[in-house]
């Protein structure tokens, strides 16, 4: 049976030391702050934002939450960024997505400070992790979660076999990266691909597809990680992931749950990466 | 008996495009301008430079080369840069690598214009590849001389497995983004994997290690495309690829030489590459 990679224990010791971090940082009247822009009224992501809040305030760190009414202009909202961007005491600023229809969320998204993308996700930081130098950059945070459980773990990565199972900007192709970088073989193919052919002699398995069995038992090699970013609900209404985590658990070396697997690692990597920026910004301001 | 993707003949092609586009352009009194900077007296260099300058006039492309003597400072090298980087006449800059060991070759280039950034080498130019949104940037040569190949042989990309063999931010990397973003089944791997177990089942096989022998007659299933980007010197002095060429000729469905394959239209993408720089500068300044 596979060892379960607990992805609630390892988020609490790294907001643990998030926690020890912020505490030396205030100790010198330095307060990370993350700003978070949420604009209309989509329930799930008030949701999350709440709860992002509530991380933030439980590690120490300042968390301005925006909340802009559903009739917000683009204008408006740039406006808004703008000031967030240049206002020296904001490390970090996240817009929630998605945002309303009328507002074009890609613009708008471009327009964050690359220096306070908290998610990684600017073009120019995107650039850094491709060409892998972004040791001081931030990257995606739900991928850079992932390379921290494999670390914990002890998952051995250079001259390994991966397979990326989906290419989004946010999961598949940061997650890639990383992986190539780290030195692993890295096989990046789409959700509809043969994923048998690429996954049967892997060493790691990332599934970051929204589709259920995207992962079966049959496509899991004795002994292999296997990490589960996906979100779903099954014919039950529960909660799942993308790997059938009850079969697979009996073959892989490794594997993550959903939910308690990379949810919680994401969140958690989203505060020690604002508390990064702002120690990026510090030193880029000496 | 596979056949020969002759880059001579589709680099000729291209350089034709290129002049008729080069003659509309100077109707208008359009002018693209490439300028070349090199440093110090690497003979190989030097060559490779000349080859450009007179590619460029022969296409109507007005060419600047900027030769430096060997004891130049980084300081003065910059200075050069700058001025390059603001004049509005001149479209394309590019640095010949090496520099002198004196010059921080990295920090210099890091500082080419990414709107004149001819090599594709800039993060910004970069992380627009990496997010699939490079529609209108500049991309790196080489592999984006292979795209223009694979395109004028018309083989097929989306869902086709393919293997890049070299992780360089120069050719392996923006060949995996390029064929990921073309919607193939990319796995990029490093020079001292199996690449038997990668290779054996790919439609494409694109190889940059520089090391003989790196794909061997078992090593291609029948029918594949062998694009080869190496250029060594055998046992005998004789520049090959990394492709056991006679052997691979046997079984690949599509093979190119070395030399006369990824070579010339490596340079005429360059021009090529020039001009759209050019385009583009005056689609922004409309």
């Amino acid at each position: 049976m596979a060892t379960v990679i607990d992805g609630r224990l390892l988020a609490k010791k790294l907001n643990e030391s998030t926690k020890e971090e912020v505490t030396i940082m205030n100790s010198k009247s330095i307060v990370p702050c993350l700003a978070v822009i949420i604009v209309g009224e989509d329930q799930a992501s008030k949701r999350y934002v709440r709860s992002k809040h509530k991380k933030a305030e439980q590690l120490g760190i300042k968390s301005i939450v925006k909340a802009l009414p559903e009739e917000t202009t683009e204008k408006e909202l740039l406006s808004v960024l703008d000031e967030y961007n240049h206002n020296d005491s904001i490390n970090a600023i996240l817009i929630q997505s998605p945002l309303p229809k009328h507002i074009n969320e890609k613009f708008v998204m471009g327009h964050i400070n690359p220096q306070k993308d908290v998610d990684g996700f600017q073009t120019i930081n995107s650039g850094k992790l491709f060409l892998n130098e972004n040791e001081n950059y931030p990257v995606a945070c739900t991928p850079k979660g992932i390379m921290k459980m494999l670390e914990e773990y002890n998952i051995e990565l250079l001259g390994k076999k991966a397979v990326v199972i989906g290419r989004s900007t946010i999961v598949g192709r940061p997650m890639a990266a990383l992986l190539i970088n780290a030195g692993a073989e890295v096989s990046v193919i789409n959700h509809y691909a043969n994923v048998n052919d690429y996954t049967k002699d892997a060493d790691i398995i990332v599934s970051a597809t929204g589709e259920l069995h995207t992962v079966t038992k049959k496509d899991v090699k004795s002994g292999a990680t296997v990490i589960d970013v996906g979100q779903n609900l099954n014919e039950d209404g529960k909660l799942v992931g993308d790997v059938d985590y009850d079969d697979v658990s009996q073959v892989a070396g490794y594997i993550t749950p959903v939910p308690g697997g990379v949810g919680p690692m994401t969140i958690s990597t989203l505060m020690s990466q604002t508390v990064e920026l702002t120690k990026w910004s510090e030193k880029h301001n000496e």
